[in-house]
């Protein structure tokens, strides 16, 4: 039989890349990374102001270097069998484009135009916009936001997309459409020339952009002038329809084909945000709750029409059907820190490093840089050396998560983060393990809203870098779940999962589940729950439930 | 007029001193402080057990070398001119003696033995037996802790002779008397051979020995006989009546008189607690609270019988008359950590020096041990320049100073520290910011109850090594107090205070009142509060309150 291949493409908040894969066993034949050149010299970006703004030529450079990266690594005439290619990308990240579909920022006169880009997931500049839309929905006789958790965000398309209409004159006399980077992607490339033509994904307007096909798309024109008259229009210029991932959106144009190496022939899949065909990559099945765990984490579900119904998970991100896998009722929550905590407190101690010693003039100033260097990059290395040997205590420090606020259950930005239980005896490790211990619970907050809420989870598997690399992190996780956790075999989950909605997309599979059977990693690990350990974390958890509560109800509320 | 001179000795945790004071002027002619030789090499002592002890020698050998030290220093003759020495120690330090009231460890089989040693007031090892005491005080038809703040605490004179008693069969087969630090020193100097005759202090035994006029001294022999048969007799071979401080205890003996250089003419002072006489150092009045600020605080008030009559104030340390000024009622309160507070938030940050660089093979162990301490000796430092920046504000961290539990307002030995409001922007310098201004905060508490139980408090003097040091510190407590605070021109402000009490004693004075108008220090600095900040503050100490309301009674509970 001849071998056929497919190219998953994942593009991230800071790099993107390709693995070339065998679409009929799922082997991954080769991998290339490139970080997105103008992000990476902080181009466009005010981090002070939360603005986060990345150029589409950025996406252009590394899509090239990345696919040819790629399939430069494999045998010759691999490029001449690839049959697919899917894209998966961060989002909410959407830009305003013009009547032709293509973002501002690649017209000549908005090439520099920071509000002409695509503005990053992780953009804040328009938390006014998020409060105004979740007022005006709670006042409407539909609340928009009911299948998106009830609580719309900043990071969110319309509040982005009113916003820069707002802030940017120029802006608004020129855009006509909006479009989402995983829908851009794939018009690009098959020649899509018209913005009412880009295919729309059911990914990222189901679950950030208010559409349902219960109110017949997108939300009326009434309520979106209403929110502001400078989104009259919009709604009839974008879409009433959207579509699953696994539909092919088209073949690349002659000239993409060969830019890219390809040929005519390859099938260009829908596009999803990352964490959804993530997902997919690791083998979600009904039941199974998918992990993205890196510096925060996104948690994904898939559930049957019968297990759902019409009924409203309260208080996670939302509920899309089809979202993640066509049939199934996609279903995504979070963590708004994980990682990101570990590294704050790293951040925290290496004051004495980057303050104390930086002052010294004992030695010189490269030698100086090179033992900052090597004892801030130990950091977390010791901690988690010395936190493991600790012996785990009922009366040991409790710590909430909520450092930047809380995404799920129950979105809460307001909220801050705790550490308690301090004695002059409390060391760095035992404060990294109550930190350790906090994101755990607030993974078993989430599980438990799940399960609290009809969704019966019986296993979690974890993807990302932390389920990967760190063996405590997790051993903790699935001690205070009292849950196996799966670790899948690939550092490039969301990557397979693309290529498993191209190998769909281009006729290989009837469905993407049996992409899935086929295509999966398999696991790299399991961790068991320690029994003993559960018993004594549940008496922590409940003294993070007290904290959180105490703190939501009586310190940090608007 | 011919010069006299008195000589004050103060003797702390670690170290003792002697000053050489100018009787009619208070001027300070020499200081000599020298370390505990045995203390220092850490023997007879078990941190992790929480046993401290102090072998007598110790005392006796530091006594020799501050005295002569200190006299060396001053002009030819001044020995002659010496007419009163005083002593101030730490306590409760109690001992078993013999019948002639030598502590145990002087004789020569008991030498080695850490149970006939002084029990330093910080050794945690009859927590047992204090919750015994407190058990039956509230049993019993009087309530003997009344007066020390309603809670016993295992610091002090009974819970640790007993626990010794219990312990240790040979102590138990040979003590006949026990004998406070402060009592032991004028006692040997003066020659007293017999344990009934050692001359007790009102200071001592008022705070920390349940004894008081109103039942006749110490408590009943049912009272100690139903905690333990053990402490059968004791109460008959120690004492009913107790002195102030102010009366002379005798002279030195010609042994002593040689060995310190010193005439037989000299009088020698009744001992009190060093921030007892550190507050008449200070020149305490009714309505000032001195606050001796170091590791914890200890804070001390002298009110009138009109004042406070028979009234028992609520939750503080003990109310006695005369254990600061004889004539009026003197009150103790303190936090059980101040300063080790942010000693231990500096050992917290000391782990990437002390384990990660540590590890480094760049440059050599001597260069290495070098550069370790000296960015360890630099963090307080640089934390305080940078928090002192940053701007106040309502919305920022709080933090509990209950590291270390809390002493008053109401001792609660369970209680721990919280720092909240935590995010991922949260810096070292802002996590210190909030642990000086729990520190504070804690202060706050302690002078509100005091005003709510009828104290009036004017103004605050501070004395110890932080008040001299830390403007960042006394600022904020300043602030948070919206009170000046007065800082006195003396780091010896206890030994000062004994010169005091000496310089009386020896008749240069009719009353310690009149020796604290000629002899006082005057004022180094005064910090003015910031009524802006103040506003701010009170937001930020209502949180303060509500944490601390949560963590006892949710968090930290029996």
């Amino acid at each position: 039989m001849d071998s056929k291949y497919v190219i998953g493409l994942d593009y991230g908040s800071d790099s993107a890349r390709a693995i070339v894969v065998d679409a009929q066993t799922g082997h991954t034949l080769s991998t290339s990374v490139k970080h997105y050149p103008r992000w990476t010299e902080g181009k466009y970006c005010n981090p002070v102001e939360n603005q986060y703004r990345q150029h589409p030529l950025d996406y252009i450079d590394v899509l090239e270097t990345t696919v040819k990266g790629a399939l430069a690594q494999c045998p010759a005439g691999t490029a001449e069998k690839v049959v697919g290619i899917a894209f998966d990308t961060t989002g909410s990240t959407p830009a305003l484009t013009d009547a032709t579909g293509t973002p501002l920022a690649m017209l000549p006169e908005f090439a520099e135009n920071p509000n002409a880009m695509f503005i990053l997931w992780k953009d804040h500049t328009s938390i006014k916009e998020a409060a105004e839309i979740n007022k005006l929905s709670k006042e409407w006789d539909i609340d928009y936001t009911s299948y998106e958790g009830g609580i719309y965000s900043s990071e969110w398309f319309w509040a982005k997309a009113l916003h820069v209409l707002r802030e940017d004159e120029s802006i608004r006399n020129k855009a006509y459409s909006i479009v989402e980077y995983c829908e851009w992607l794939p018009a690009l490339l098959t020649g899509v020339s018209t913005s009412k033509d880009i295919v729309r994904s059911r990914c990222a307007n189901g679950h950030k952009a208010m559409w349902h096909p219960k109110w017949g798309g997108l939300p009326s024109e009434e309520f979106l002038t209403g929110l502001d008259p400078l989104l009259e229009g919009f709604r009839e210029r974008l879409f009433c329809e959207t579509e699953t991932a696994d539909k092919a959106v088209g073949k690349l144009t002659p000239e993409w084909a060969e830019r890219l190496g390809l040929t005519t022939n390859v099938v260009v899949a829908g596009g999803a945000y990352d964490c959804h065909m993530g997902a997919v990559g690791a083998g979600v099945t009904p039941n199974t709750l998918v992990r993205v765990i890196g510096t925060s984490t996104c948690d994904v579900m898939v559930a049957s029409h019968e297990e759902i119904g019409d009924k409203l998970i309260k208080g996670i991100c939302g509920q899309v059907d089809g979202s993640v896998i066509p049939g199934m009722i996609g279903l995504e929550a979070g963590q708004s820190a994980f990682g990101d905590i570990y590294a704050w407190f790293k951040r925290v101690l290496e004051f004495p490093l980057k303050n104390c010693l930086a002052q010294s003039t004992l030695i010189n100033e490269e030698t100086k840089a090179k033992l900052i260097k090597e004892a801030s990059d130990k950091i977390l290395i010791d901690l988690t050396k010395e936190a493991e040997k600790l012996p785990l205590s009922e009366n040991s420090l409790v710590a909430t998560d909520w450092m930047n606020g809380r995404r799920t259950p129950d979105a809460n930005q307001l909220l801050k983060g705790t550490i308690t239980g301090l004695t002059l005896g409390s060391t760095a490790p035992q404060i990294f393990r109550a930190l350790v211990e906090a994101t755990a619970f607030g993974t078993k907050a989430i599980v438990d809203r799940f399960v609290s809420e009809g969704v019966k989870i019986d296993n979690i598997i974890g993807i990302g870098g932390i389920a990967l690399k760190s063996s405590f992190v997790m051993q903790t996780m699935s001690d205070v779940l009292n849950m196996p956790i799966r670790v899948c075999n690939t550092d490039q989950a969301c990557a397979l999962g693309a290529a498993m909605f191209a190998a769909t997309a281009a006729g290989i599979y009837p469905k993407v589940e049996n992409a899935i059977t086929a295509m999966n990693s398999g696991f790299a690990m399991q961790y068991e729950p320690n029994a003993d350990n559960h018993a004594i974390y549940l008496k922590l958890y409940e003294k993070y439930q007290k904290i959180g509560e105490f703190t939501e109800k009586e310190l940090f509320n608007a």
